[in-house]
């Protein structure tokens, strides 16, 4: 049977678990808050250990904070951090309240931790109280924000990794494919030849740009607001903690941030979420587009493009024998959706911001550790299982190119588009090969033909075709 | 120690837990998305359950199912609908290749589950085969949807039932506050007086037209396309076994449910979720108004609107004693915002199927189901810890009619509104009264502007100024 | 050289161009909004002229505006929706105000030509004002919706005709090619057979149950709140001129237009445009997906799909001779993201609403009548210019089917789904025929696989394959 | 009466109006794309003027187009760039076929014009053809993208200058209104004191970070793919061509424009456009929130926060006299609305890219310059008719600091937050205040009350309450 004991705020009383870590705020916030069941983000938890114990180290340095209360909440915030205490956090992701039951549960659990350290039982918060010593010098409006920051960066971190093995992964196929030679497509319609190397060259660069993107976005999150207090005044908190507690940060977490030159500003503006989302959503449309192309180019077997295969992963089809679907592919386009979607909801969440303050953090965050999780997570089986797996099939390709209408794009130096659409016309029309037509009527010779036609030279700029003149 | 069995599909084979009721393909679909860390929505695996009892049933009486293996598929259906094996039900939420993971998830544990039944040992395929067997007559691409519109449907019947309730408690306090009179504000500035119960009519209003719109939105859901199996042409299913499979799932779910008269259509479009998320997208920007409103009307104590009080249900700052924050409202934006974020990624999955179907469907059901729960768990607390306990400052708003110019509007009709202009910038540049104005002028006399100025009267349509004439 | 007059309004007085039929305000909206260089919509204007009328006689009817200035104020409404006055119409698509510079450039036109009529001069608002006669007993609020209600089903109407025509000539296609067989796929691999008609039978029908939303979706829209005046109070409006405004309205539209029950709702809520918003939303995703699956089926000539063939409607590039492209359908894939795009700020606008009004109603009705527009004009040259014309490679597709695996599926309820994998395996690793390796191993009769392999019948539900048993 | 000339392609022949310089694809287009009626924007009609004459010279120079050819094309460019042509530019912004349409237009203009100029008549192809000539070594696919991104530089120049004068005018207010004390609010409730010069030093500074990220965000248009031709391999251009062409880009636009590294990548990519309009959408939201935040206090005269005054713009109703409006606070809302919807659009048309192309360009490039102008055009009335003429109502914002409750939290070090939590409790329950009831329970004197609860020391950072001890 739950025994409980029982804690006290201004609005009233609770019965708390007795076992519990948690107290009477976190209680009234679970009872509010039964919206999606989903606990905060790991990193996020983690994240306000980190704050928490900058915040008592650097009290105690300016002479606010007992000693002995410090180390018992440096120690409890230790095990917070070690995601000792995650099943304590069980504050729901979408909440309203700007944070404050996040930052509340996590003042709770190191409190109440702190306590026992200090021999004490849970709610005794006369020895360690969740308010005045746990948030000392802090508001839900600085703690947060910068718990936000710590959980975002370390996240980026993990995703830049496994962006950047990704792009490596895309380099070698790059150069395992340079010579495949197969028809290029625009509007989905035969245009003239291309290597599948560039188009692996292709997307290895764009990936390159979001990593190089995304870097900059996160540029701003190493700007943290703590020491703002409630609207960014800094009130109740010394300029001499300020600066320690953002050291304090600095040295806990290997990242390098500093205090924002303006807490007001810092304290009521969501733009560094918005604009690594923003990143985050550039580099999605990318990927989906880059999924796209390898669902397209390996459709098939026989009835599809068939250019290339994508490693097996798992039956495709319930009632379908030998099936196989490009499910990497799929599953990135998705997340993809998800990123996208999120991205608005984060958009809508920070331009409702109001004053001071903007109290839909909540679920901006919620979406913001969704996308940069799902985004890394997909990019590490893409890579790994598909990606890595890629072959083409080369002579099925070049067969393709040999046999289109598109490389009499090569000829038009020659004879002028106009009658270079006469002879397309007519291969379209009977079926015959724009070689052929072209010796029948004597416009080029054989040897100029495979010159011309070569469709190798004509993926090489400016070799092929331009070599001629355009003048008549 | 974990012991294992080993199981085989024709890509090879996997290592299976040797408890797990899952088998290969849930294993190669763990392995292959570890995207979300979600598991599928209860709501769904339960649908799950429904479709393949259903499913068995009918193969059974159009004779192309063994008895005995039907009766052990339907237990074990039965046990996944009363939720036993939640726990087996172990890939992402978003994956790759269109619900096949669900599917065969599904399939598997239905299977070894129905194996022990007929005494066998997980694992023995010859006796149950999830695919033969548990799948027979079916497709990922019709059992899967005809479970999302089913746990669609369940889903959308709890948010309708809890908005009947908002709408019902908002009636009380349109009642209630009848008598209310405040200042009305267009664009936030003063404009003519309103009734607070006038307010709260209008948002009871817009939402009992959310309600409608729901409601028939979901009318789509009821067609379902159990029978089309691969791509809707119903390849290896009997006519007679989807007539009856449609109507085993009307007796189980006791829901309304019609095999769709086109199952081509119905397999490869997905309006009917789009549909629905539009509709959910229109709410929840109604639901985000009207949040919006009463955390206006409820802003101060001092130095805000002032209005209306919210019922206090948590401190609201970790830092700002006594301050209480309109939390309950807050946590109505941000479920706002994730439903418009998540219909926006509903479109682009939407948007993307190809030809016979729509392989992006997993992250389209993660979103919808996700939109209706939280909808309906926002919307419970909303009303009990907020709704329910609004009370009216009335003597400050009625304080507040009577010192604000916008009440010159209803002298409109006797001076022009050229005129009428003239006296509203005196008042406003000094501070006076638009009666006292009046009077001092002999524009109207002390008995005519008591019953032009009355504010009660001029909340009741065409009663106060309009008795009068315009005619000059 | 241009002559001028002075005006003057309680902010001062401006000089307006001796010609104009605007005045003041007018002057002053386009010197504060010079933001898209868009006038409004030719219908909004239209449905102003109608609004004005209305409420002319209506105001005559019931005492307060004289006979004379009723009968020159309806003469110039006349005009207003004849389109003569179109070029008077300046405040630009985008502005503040809520609506209320549209609003005053028609009272202002409508009062200078109605002071025309009776023999005065432009400017001389003591015989015609705009606010005290022509928006006499209105208010923007009510005046402004009024006219957006009026233009959105207009604009309404002519979108369902075209799109009525487009299912019609999807029909067309659908029994043209009935006969079509090809090979249908999921994740754009090979999957069973299926009938071109089915799939062109598919699109006819979804965009059927669009029709069907958006003729529900406008039901809303003869709600009007014409009489709500300022906040919904109507406040200066008689109840009996708000019956008799919306019985002209009803005579001049020929639409069934009646007052909104209540007025306080329909003044502050905007959902009757994000529900027509929300259903052009679906339509567009659907029309883009049919435009993405054309542009799939006619790739190639030579490397893509080429099931079927567009028309030529233009040279398809500036330098590849006799490239023609799917540029019909490429349109409408554009139309359709912007329409989508468009919903985007429609439901941000609409969310953006604050108490007794939505002020953000300029630019939310922009983009509604542009997406009402732009699908009416997509859609009836999609039709004529793509869809009209549509051939089928009747030959080629049925070749690809029958060298196609995906057949084996037929073959599950003999075999059982794990046998037959080993088949198609085979068959894909080999190049080899699904009916030449079953007729090898002994696995049915030549005679059996006729029946069983035959493509057209694998189309009918539930009559090949299904007539064979599961058991075994 | 209108004469016509008859222009022949391969599809056919039009008759093209005798006095149009456009020609017979023009024609094309203009019939298949009546869809928006709006023309390109005039920036895109002049940057495709600087890319035909860039290509004109580096063709003459490398030798493959005679003298007095070019002469001409360079002639007709000049005027084009000039403007004198944009009624000749006349196919619809929203276009199938991935802009050929613009750039054939443009093409066609160009090659009648040197025609004229070389003494021919329109039409005469043979001298000046339109493919062969003025497109010579070029595709659509290099010169469309090409000019989108001369154009969006020259918008975004624009853009940035006006919102450079944005933030200089916030900076003068931040100053002027150093002194403003007024009341913090947080979830619009009443917390602690700030100053009104903080608040806009806050919007100064983010908006500041939005020009930067502007700044970034267009970096990449600065790589150019002129050379690529059809799908990026530059078949039919001469490398020396391609690094002429972009070197006479540079010098006739005065922009450092660069051969992009892999004209690939280049060609199928439109992450440059993504990365600005993500940039402006994060600008758009905080644009949004600073408009919002004005509104609110500006609210009412009489019934609001009336904490500041905007600029009277116009009379803001048609009905309530001597009502203004915020009109140039809500025109920017909705400026943002449509930049957001926009970059929706934006995203939409750039995840729809395949392989070597993006043929969703000409909906993207509308969306994308609409974005552009229309924030850059805002802001510039947004500054000079509202921001520099906002005033302070600094005497009412002291007398409600000095009446409110937050000022408590500066007592929180002295007495801790529980305690504190009980006098707020009771301040806001008697409406007594916060010093009166703390000097009656002797919590502090007198003098010390008068220090801690100073309101602008609470402004400054780490001065008031943070000078005393939290320890007990």
């Amino acid at each position: 049977m739950t025994e409980f004991r029982t804690e006290r705020d201004f609005l009233g009383e609770k019965q708390v678990p007795a076992e519990a870590y948690y107290g009477i705020q976190t209680i009234r916030a679970k009872e509010n808050f039964p919206i999606t069941g989903y606990p905060p983000h790991p990193e996020l938890i983690k994240a306000f250990g980190y704050v928490k114990k900058a915040a008592a180290l650097a009290n105690t340095e300016v002479g606010v904070l007992r000693e002995n209360i410090s180390e018992a909440i440096v120690q409890a915030a230790d095990e917070v951090i070690e995601g000792r205490f995650n099943d304590q956090f069980i504050v729901d992701a979408i909440q309203g309240g700007a944070g404050t039951s996040f930052n509340m549960n996590a003042n709770e659990v190191i409190a109440n931790r702190a306590i026992e350290i200090l021999g004490g039982e849970k709610g005794q918060y006369l020895m360690v109280s969740p308010n005045t010593h746990v948030n000392m010098a802090q508001s839900t409006n600085d703690a947060f924000p910068t718990a936000i920051h710590i959980a975002s960066l370390h996240l980026s971190k993990g995703l830049e990794e496994s962006l950047a093995e990704l792009i490596s992964a895309l380099e070698t196929k790059e150069k395992e494919f340079d010579d495949v030679i197969k028809m290029g497509r625009t509007h989905l319609q035969d245009a003239v030849p291309i290597r599948l190397g560039q188009e692996f060259g292709a997307y290895k660069r764009v990936l390159g740009r979001d990593l190089g993107r995304i870097k900059r976005a996160v540029e701003h999150l190493y700007e943290i607001n703590l020491g703002a207090t409630a609207v960014g005044t800094g009130l109740n908190a010394k300029p001499e903690y300020i600066v320690r507690a953002a050291k304090h940060l600095v040295n806990l977490t290997d990242m390098p941030f500093v205090s924002a030159e303006n807490l007001v500003d810092a304290t009521q503006n969501t733009d560094a979420y918005t604009e690594l989302s923003a990143a985050l959503k550039v580099h999605a449309i990318n990927l989906s587009k880059i999924a796209n192309d390898l669902r397209l180019m390996s459709s098939g077997p026989r009835t599809g493009f068939n250019e290339i295969n994508l490693p097996s992963r798992q039956p495709g089809s319930s009632i379908m024998p030998g099936k196989v679907n490009p499910v990497m592919c799929e599953v990135i386009n998705q997340i993809s959706f998800q990123v996208i979607g999120n991205d608005h909801t984060i958009s809508l969440a920070s331009e409702a911001g109001q004053l001071e303050l903007n109290v839909m953090e909540p679920v901006l965050v919620f979406n913001l550790l969704q996308s940069l999780s799902i985004l890394q997570n997909g990019l590490e089986v893409f890579k790994e299982y598909a990606i890595d797996g890629i072959t083409a099939n080369a002579e099925h390709n070049k067969d393709l190119v040999e046999r289109s209408v598109g490389i009499i794009t090569a000829i038009n130096p020659h004879v002028g588009y106009e009658a270079a659409s006469r002879i397309a016309k007519e291969a379209i029309e009977t079926g015959r090969s724009v070689r052929e037509i072209c010796l029948e009527r004597g416009i080029l010779s054989a040897e100029e033909l495979d010159e011309i036609l070569n469709a190798k030279e004509m993926t090489n700029p400016g070799i092929a075709g331009a070599k001629f003149m355009y003048q008549d």
